[in-house]
């Protein structure tokens, strides 16, 4: 997040009326805080100096008001259009004795086993998201394609009110069906979904976020919303889609943090530079080789479609476009127009995404009134975009046809430059091209070359205004739908406009224009750079004006940097996600470790009671516990490790209990567990603490924990700046961090660190003193 | 590393042999072991069990022989082709009382002329590595160029002997020229430069690396050596002049991690997949503008060299062919092709890999004999590969040229693709437009569209057995020398040799095929996907052809990895260099932070004896102290934290101690010193303990070394696992990492761990007993 203006994130509106999938509402949220407290209203007025434990901290430390011990940070976020309980993922290794029965240490035949298990994975996620790209793109051309050849009959008899009808009515049903699986069956599968997939690979989970009903709604909303008209794109909920197959394809080995995407190297880049927040020279290798595999499916797919059996196919839907512009040179002026663009993008980019954040917290709380809410809030947007699209052509007066036009002029077919709309014979309306069409096909008409004097400035200016707002609009309804198509279309209309405005001083086309124009828009919002260069040059396979594209994304990012964060990074806040940043803020220097741990804190024994550990999980939502042997097992109390609720239960549920209170060999657990019992369950899978009973008689056993502790937990000492604590905790992708005292004579342990510790909002609310203004600028120098 | 099987890297040959610049020999090796004790013939005979210190450990834990505590891995590497010793480099951020006097804490405007003083920097490095980058290929152009046109006017007036001898004394001379630069003035300037980099970028420094003096012999080291006529390239030592540049220019500041590269968005990737260790959003992003800033500079010089002011500059030296193949599909055979080159590359790279190893360790044998015997180990290969070049042609019949050449046929200037030769009028020789060329022209020879019967298949067959042999045999020699440019070539030619083959059954054209070898040779050699992907694509300007890359990328890559591993890696692993991998071998898994903890250990307390700390400074190299605080000033001794050696020199030279050992305020050092004094000096400045002098009474007083004590340093539980311990020593880039007791009533502090501690050999040396290969291919999965 370089240059960003960080600010506190906001809880999301009105979280009482939490409508979540009931499988998720085990109470089983992330450790440290206590589930589900989440008004912070009620501020107490007992403010006391902060002195206790924490040790000697230097003279020069500034005294701080704390206020309260108690973590109240907020334990749900919006996921889609719907308020979610969150977990925390954990890729810790849990080092207990079990782990030494891991297949890691098993004989070369089951380690070429998982091998292969693991790249027919990674082979399958590319095939199916190939498979499933393809089929999207099928669907929504043939969808669309049919609703607009009809409107154009009837308008080619001149029954435009019935024209109208037919092509609204076809938008508005299908934008209720969209919305309505959406509202009904996946809440989850609204908006892009880029920000959920960002959110969980930095480590936050919720279980709707990759479930297979948010698959489904995923896939069929998009191409339902898609094909409605919508200002809206499927590349977002295609990254989502892939996440999802690679999730429910990865459940049974290790987490699926692999999602497939589908441009080949720039998706690469798409998932390293903005959705990733953890990588590894070996992912990279994997996920190249999906998109390798996603490539090749689809380029293979379209190929089949060329000989006409796929319907109204056409151009294939993917954006794909052949410039293959001849400029080698650009002089002065064109660079100065160039300028010009980054610094147009980088206004109208930062104004997008606070134009954005507004309209999301309105909409937030239509949408949480239910879900007959949603759909109306869809439909009513779904007629605006018709009307917009069907009403505002009509103010374009009738061009006549260029008389050395390469394409068919007019066109009454649905794709095509030059489309007929309400005109005679041998005009075209410019803007009915735009939008009259579907979103690629516009986009590909802004990018066509030697057509310098196809649109009016009067509809490119028209165009622009449309697409911005119905863009900001659209975003927030309860259906699949990515930002970029909105952003394109918008950067490549102002595009326009320039290269035909200084198309008297400067030579390049106005289409290279138009796709300079998109470059800077999705600097300006996105703040992407290289991701998009490497996307917008494989779309378009015209390297020689990378260059070009380098500048304007540098100017415009810069710019926009200086209003607000990207737009996901702004979803992500928004929606409540407890987001992990890369680096640590700079009044994290100015405290310590033990200044934000929440207490009380519950440990067990090494041997333990069976009753207070069924208790301990009944009462609480943790998900870690720190194991500590005492006197009649060590001589002082010695941190064991950290036992988490999973291994717990597992232990319990096999009901291996001991009269007394002794340490066993451990052996006994060795021998009744295989490594698979303990691995990790998939998500909303698993046991349950509910799902267990227990007689009195073996409430009051006792059983040993030692076997399934983690010896090797991660721990930083109180007396640790925040900071550094932050950046372990983010850098080792952790759940838990253990906070060990500094002197003797204390309990070992004083408390466990989770994500929500570390969430501006909580600190805040320990410090209210702490001026976060004060330190503010300086992570612009990140 | 995916894949690669990983083996415990052999110490540097004769390491007693030590040679390197006498700035650099101030004994300051990195800490925990002791400096300069690297003979292991020694064994002890002392084999103990390891019972002591790390507390209880759990039951199941295997018994190891452990043989002796001190530290006995090498502090030196070879870095170009000399013995240095090595330091490591520091990530972490030193929290002491003076950072709250950091310019983060100031005001806007410092913080904003921070800002604009490091994006002027970035943009500087940009342009100074364009510049140098275009300097380059001027200056090899204009010579290269002179040399093979005098050598073919002699030809062609039939004074063949004459030809020979102006043609191999240029070389020769040229060559000794490099050679002499090279190893007397900075032997650190051989080889290509990358395992260098990626050392650096790993956190391993020596003095010479980046050094002025490195940077100049990089430079004209690189444009001799290719012009010389060398089987080597200028990419590698590209990479490490943009690495000397950015180090040079960020002396000031941060340390210069941001590298500048030549091609734009490959460049990035490079340094992304094979160089860096650690990685940012924020980087990627200056990284890109770094390489945008080149590569518009690189534009803008070859612009103005087309209009003939540049002397023999020509095509531009830069390799970008235009193929422009307009193939769309791909059918069952050419597939059945591509796999068949897949497997060529994967087999010659794993074969190039071990043949080079070996060659390097005698070539090392003979470079460390000193600078005079460098110069004949490359004036040899100079002869031979002059004769080669020469001599062979001399084997090819001539062919009679094309009716329908797009080309002059046969050229007698110095570049085309059909070289005169010895050939009458009408012929020419088709080896001598391979090897009598530069090595640019011949890839833009055999990578020509539309040539399909151009190369006769004997000719394919000598000149790549030639330049396999000659690549390898040329990269050890004291000269900067590149890699990819005789991987390319080499691939380049078994391409073409299978394309021709196979010309009956696909319908690709050769010169695709020999781009595709290329691919494939490098994936077998260097195992780097996406970005020579990316790279091959800028170079080419050809995205059809991006998933056959792709495709044979993978197949080679894989079946390399089943041989050895990258060459890169390799050469870093031979060099010696105490090298962080990224994941952690299995057997550190069943050993825990305790064990592998050496030395006596050096500690101070909070304010100590003057005396006490110049002595701790003098005998040992040690460059981190921990600081205890003892009952004169708390209860219990207590750890502060950790004190680096160039902070300690910064106050001893101050010179302002106390009469007493009592803790002051320390707002008198704070008074005295900005946040400067302490900032990081460049590489071999700063001050040395050898230049103070303290009189017997200053030796005799205290000084209070807290307000310079970093309070929060990673620590980590003796009984941690050492797997995790190393996840968290490389993921945070660690210099120091601080072992503390499990147990109180022990000094509050076990022992440091230092990189070498985590070495294998090191860990080897301690536990015999452990078993390597029982754990051996566990790390394939990774």
């Amino acid at each position: 997040m370089d240059g960003g203006s960080p600010r506190p994130p906001r809880r999301p509106e009105r979280e009482g009326s939490y409508n979540c999938d009931i499988e998720s509402m085990d109470g089983s949220v992330a450790g440290g805080g206590p589930p589900w407290r989440s008004q912070n209203g009620s501020a107490e007025a007992l403010l006391r100096y902060d002195d206790g434990g924490a040790g000697d901290r230097g003279s020069t430390r500034e005294p701080l008001l704390r206020k309260r011990t108690m973590n109240t940070t907020s334990q749900i976020a919006i996921v889609g259009a719907n308020v979610c309980p969150i977990e925390s993922l954990d890729y810790e290794v849990v080092e207990n004795d079990l782990f030494k029965q891991d297949w890691r240490s098993r004989k070369k035949k089951q380690i070429f086993q998982y091998i292969v298990l693991k790249w027919s994975l990674v082979l399958l996620i590319g095939l199916l998201t190939g498979l499933v790209g393809f089929f999207n793109n099928l669907a929504v051309e043939n969808i669309a394609g049919l609703k607009l050849l009809h409107t154009s009959r009837l308008m080619l008899k001149e029954r435009y009110f019935k024209a109208f009808f037919v092509y609204g009515g076809c938008n508005l049903v299908l934008a209720a069906s969209a919305a309505a699986i959406c509202a009904y069956v996946a809440p989850a599968a609204a908006g892009s979904g880029i920000p959920e997939v960002k959110a969980y690979l930095n480590g936050v989970d919720a279980y709707s976020i990759l479930a297979p009903s948010t698959l489904f709604v995923k896939i069929f909303g998009s191409i339902l919303g898609v094909s409605a008209g919508f200002v809206l794109g499927k590349e977002g909920p295609m990254v989502h889609t892939g996440a999802c197959i690679a999730n429910l394809l990865g459940q049974g080995g290790s987490p699926g943090v692999a999602a497939a995407f589908r441009a080949p190297v720039g998706g690469v880049l798409f998932a390293l530079e903005e959705a990733a927040s953890w990588w590894r020279s070996a992912l990279l290798w994997r996920t190249f080789f999906t998109t390798a595999v996603v490539a090749v499916v689809l380029r293979g797919l379209i190929e089949f479609c060329r000989s006409g059996k796929c319907g109204l196919f056409g151009q294939g839907g993917l954006i794909m476009f052949d410039l293959s512009s001849t400029i080698a040179t650009y002089s002065t002026p064109d660079l100065i127009a160039i300028i010009v663009l980054g610094i147009i993008g980088g206004i109208f980019g930062g104004l997008f995404n606070f134009l954005l954040d507004k309209i999301l917290r309105v909409y937030s709380i239509i949408n949480e009134r239910g879900a007959p809410f949603k759909i109306l809030l869809t439909i009513t947007i779904s007629i605006v975009t018709s009307m917009c699209s069907y009403g505002l052509p009509w103010l374009a007066a009738c061009t006549p046809c260029p008389a050395d036009a390469v394409e068919q002029c007019p066109t009454i077919s649905r794709s095509g430059n030059y489309k007929n709309f309400q005109c005679p014979q041998g005009y075209y309306n410019d803007l009915a091209s735009l939008f009259f069409n579907t979103n690629d096909d516009a986009i590909r008409n802004l990018f066509s070359n030697g057509t310098a004097n196809e649109f009016r400035m009067s509809s490119l200016f028209i165009f622009f205004t449309a697409i911005y707002c119905l863009g900001l609009v659209t975003y927030g309804v309860a259906v699949p739908s990515g930002l970029f198509i909105p952003v394109i279309l918008a950067g490549a209309t102002y595009g326009r406009i320039v290269g035909t405005l200084l198309g008297s001083i400067s030579d390049l086309d106005p289409g290279l224009f138009a796709l300079l124009g998109a470059a800077s828009f999705l600097g300006g919002t996105m703040r992407m750079t290289v991701s998009v260069c490497v996307i917008l040059l494989e779309l378009t396979n015209d390297l020689p004006m990378l260059p070009l594209v380098m500048l304007v994304l540098l100017i415009s990012k810069t710019i926009a940097d200086n209003f607000n964060k990207g737009v996901y990074d702004q979803i992500v806040v928004m929606k409540g996600f407890p987001y992990m940043e890369a680096h640590a803020e700079p009044y994290m220097r100015h405290l310590v470790a033990g200044d934000v741990v929440s207490g009380p804190l519950i440990t067990f024994s090494g041997v333990e009671k069976v009753g207070n550990i069924v208790h301990a999980l009944r009462i609480t939502g943790h998900n870690g516990f720190p194991v500590v042997d005492e006197p009649p097992i060590t001589e002082t109390p010695e941190l064991v490790g950290l036992v988490t609720r999973s291994h717990l239960l597992v232990l319990l549920n096999s009901k291996n209990f001991m009269k007394g209170q002794v340490k066993t060999s451990g052996s006994f657990v060795l021998r009744r567990f295989g490594a698979f019992d303990f691995a990790k369950p998939g998500s909303g899978k698993g046991l349950k603490i509910e799902d267990l009973d227990f007689t009195d008689e073996e409430m009051d056993m006792y059983v040993d924990l030692h076997p399934i502790t983690n010896t090797s937990p991660y721990t930083v000492v109180e007396t640790m700046s925040l900071a550094k604590a932050a950046i372990l905790f983010r850098e080792l992708g952790l759940r838990h961090l253990l906070v060990v005292p500094k002197t003797p004579d204390r309990p070992p342990i004083v408390g466990i660190l989770t994500r929500h510790d570390f969430m501006p909002e909580h600190i805040h609310s320990l410090f209210p003193n702490l001026n976060p203004h004060k330190y503010h600028s300086a992570s612009m120098a990140g």
